[in-house]
């Protein structure tokens, strides 16, 4: 059987449903999620070996978070398009080489969002941000070392920023 | 001027609202977000040296996901009770020593959820799992080094996980 969605609400391109799902030990549950178009996330990196980071206000939580650069894919937007529109928007950098680090699951519990992370070099600054109305942004640049510091006393809580460090680092990548 | 919220939909003890957030630029703006009452996440380590993780299939996204042992804190229970309590639900582990190490926000963007990290040490096997209707879940032990390559080859995507392993390496735990 075909599981059934029954949508509560949706905006900008996500929304809230209740679905029907089948699970392994042959039950079925009644799920309620959030369907998301995923997003694109990207570490940065200067010749200089800096990481570029955002400083985004961050409503849902009402407070400032130092972050990866990263943003939803819009409707028939590729992946690597949106790697490289975010990059621009909110960094106001652009990268001649971006490769693939495979994706992460932010929320598996109740949301089925996939992360793609990138990692960007060989940038060059084109100093065209462009914010969203509910985007307040400042770019930060800053060492590896400086930054794990931050991870570790806690500054930097972002988990996407954490872990796609994370998968860099232990990809050999920084 | 207090925010001002509107209750869309409840389910569990989460919620999605619609609320008025002052932003730093002086701008206001109607943000859509979940409110969730957060989470603890534990990173349990057995005298051996191996990792517990629970194999877990997710409805959001109709597969099996390998992660650390979490769950939501319940009303009126301490962020430490959560994460004694999820670990003995959700492995069967009971912790002599459990050390916090922070916290992350798996999805600052549209949710509140914080994510409160814990190490479990002088662990003692219980047995006593106990899973919710929609939990489908399996114990794996597995020691860090196996754990990081399957990080970097994607079989563990799962960010919370990823980001919690990271923030105990850096910080010296393991």
């Amino acid at each position: 059987m075909d599981k059934e969605i029954k949508t509560i609400h949706s905006w900008k391109n996500i929304s809230l449903v209740e679905e029907f799902v089948p699970l392994p030990n042959g039950k079925n549950v009644v799920h309620t999620s959030i369907c998301h178009p995923g997003a694109a996330v990207i570490l940065p990196i200067t010749e200089e070996g800096e990481i570029v980071l955002i400083k985004q206000f961050r409503p849902s939580l009402k407070k400032w978070f130092l972050e990866l650069p990263a943003g939803t894919i819009e409707p028939n937007e590729s992946v690597l398009s949106c790697a490289m529109r975010e990059l621009e928007e909110e960094t106001g950098y652009n990268a001649e080489t971006i490769i693939p680090m495979g994706q992460v699951t932010p929320l598996a519990g109740f949301c089925d969002e996939i992360q793609h992370l990138f990692i960007a070099k060989d940038l060059t600054s084109t100093q065209h941000l462009t914010c969203d109305d509910d985007e307040v942004i400042e770019v930060v640049l800053m060492p590896l070392e400086m930054l794990e510091q931050k991870i570790v006393s806690g500054e930097v809580s972002d988990a996407k920023t954490i872990a796609c460090l994370s998968k860099a680092k232990l990809s050999g990548f920084i």
